[in-house]
């Protein structure tokens, strides 16, 4: 077995997770990311685990989402919601076999479902939960690189010392929280929000990994300016591009996208939440170099920024609610972060490297 | 998608599990056999079934051995367990990568877990339960066989008229319980046991498919004679080849095996019922044209009976208890089964053949 496989499974359950014995752990699994899941299984067993794998494959969902009627779909999943109930520690490992196996979906079907799973995240979330990916053939095809360069990429990205940057990035959340707005400036865009009373939460690998981003959710109704995503994003197998957006009061009253447009209205139109934003953030990894259209590296892109549309985190003190939480990213090495009066972020400078 | 693929997963969920709206389905997977889960994960939705899909691999099984010390090896686990309680219907669908990932594992580790998941697969058993196999390259390797060769065989056994093979098994079971006893004759063996009050059921698809046996539960002190077992059975990973038992009021006074007798032994001294017969039974699946070492399919090769050591089926009215069930297969087509006066078969015909 490649030896960074063994250290990434050693990151999430030692770092990411800290499973000890007794934990209830659960592995989800895809077939393309099976090593990994061994990997994993190995030390978690070691640490004394109580282990169950589930198969996620966009095959199956496709297939189930084919054979469901709208009755079926529009239904939460009691197995699963009675399982995460149960569980101490959660571990997705994303891997797919195909990235684009449910972008023919109508989009309406997939919101159903969404909508239907909510009650099942929010459980997960209350555990020790962390999302990772596994370098396979169909997300170095969609990065555009070969496997061996991409699994270069994806181990540049999480094989670092979290406990150094961990350092940094809580550095940068004592800073933001001094203050109580955040400003991003930069070509088309002057987006200003409140932050009073919210909490910037350091994201150190504990629930992503990789990650690198201190991020918050604004006061939803104080966001005000307009903002220019330049780097494209995927939503359920539809890359978006160029999405420009408007803010008055918190609510998005103009938009655009170079691509998919109909995708950006469907997902402003999910519910009253979906058109706010639900989190402000600022990406870190500087070992992350380009886009590969994975949320999971894309908005920790050091010299970025992101911001979401829909739900906010409750552990922000946020209070957006939606069915949706959509992540668009900004390149940043030509403007700045201002939170109060202090220089956070300038041309490719945080303030902590002055 | 190969159509026998999807036949395969309709009769999966129209006969043997007969899938309804609101069924919680749990999908035991490997990697091997995720076009099948795609397939009855479509089959199962378009019924209005809730599912999970779990991923059994056996090198993640082999990883979770390797790093579990003894006291997670005997600790039953809680999250299957739970999960199990809450199921309607649970479906495995074989297909292993290598059915030798568990070979060297020590028997006595593998047993503790075996012990340990029994609850489990009590609350299981309490479902509507199928196991099946999905042709796969490890399977067609075991059985000396070509992949096309192997889906052959195997489509071959499952993809029968099940109703009609159900009217003669059904037959068959009502002759046997006209009758209190049951006796194999046949080259080194004359085996007698009684079974008044015993269930002999057919079974006709509904748990195994492929199917195609008529078993029951002996009264287990009443088994006496010997038996000669030709065909080889894979136990834990093992081969064991040639196994001749002689019984004394119901146990194994005397064994022998032309391979692995070690790990004979070892299942005869799990505990006290592995040395007792739980199940005696008769194949009935013309199908089936040679043993391929996996039991699904080699205990209903028709023209052969089966004895299994250990735990013996509630359904049987079996009171038999153990943590283990060895099944153990015998050509008849030179041999006699006798119930009370009643020749069932002989030399090749059943009695409805006659």
């Amino acid at each position: 077995m490649d030896p960074r496989i063994e250290e990434h499974a050693r990151i999430l359950v030692e770092w990411s997770t800290e499973i000890k014995r007794g934990d209830k752990v659960l592995i989800r699994a895809t077939p393309e990311s099976h090593d990994l899941a061994v990997a994993v299984a190995r030390k978690a067993s070691e640490k004394g685990a109580q282990l169950i794998v589930t198969l996620a494959s966009e095959e199956i969902n496709r297939a189930i989402f084919d054979g469901a009627d709208d009755e079926a779909l529009k239904t939460t999943n009691d197995i699963m919601l009675n399982l995460s109930k149960d569980l101490d520690v959660f571990i997705s490992l994303g891997a797919p076999m195909n990235t684009k196996a449910l972008a023919n979906v109508e989009p309406k079907r997939l919101m159903m479902d969404s909508i239907a799973g909510q009650p099942i995240s929010e459980v997960i979330m209350k555990t020790r939960w962390c999302g990772t990916v596994h370098p396979c053939r169909s997300l170095a095809q969609q990065a555009g690189m070969s496997l061996n360069e991409y699994q270069d990429f994806v181990y540049g990205a999480m094989l670092v010392d979290w406990e150094a940057e961990s350092k940094n990035m809580v550095l940068m959340k004592e800073h933001l929280e001094k203050h109580s707005d955040i400003r991003y400036i930069g070509p088309e865009t002057d987006l200003f929000a409140k932050t009073e009373g919210r909490i910037w939460i350091a994201s150190d690998g504990k629930h992503n990994m990789p990650s690198g981003e201190v991020f918050t959710a604004p006061i939803e109704d104080t966001v005000e300016g307009k903002i220019y995503f330049d780097i494209p994003f995927m939503y359920q197998g539809k890359v978006i591009k160029d999405v420009r957006l408007t803010f008055e009061k918190g609510v998005v009253v103009d938009y655009s996208a170079g691509q998919e447009e109909e995708t950006l209205k469907a997902i402003l139109e999910v519910d009253e939440g979906s058109s706010r934003l639900g989190e402000m953030a600022i990406g870190t990894n500087r070992g992350i170099k380009q886009y590969t259209l994975n949320m999971l590296f894309d908005e920790k892109i050091g010299d970025t920024i992101h911001c979401a549309l829909g739900l906010a985190y409750k552990d922000n003190n946020g209070t957006n609610e939606s069915a949706v939480h959509v992540d668009m990213i900004k390149t940043m090495i030509e403007g700045e972060i201002i939170a109060g009066d202090e220089v956070i972020y300038s041309k490719g400078k945080y303030f902590y490297e002055k």
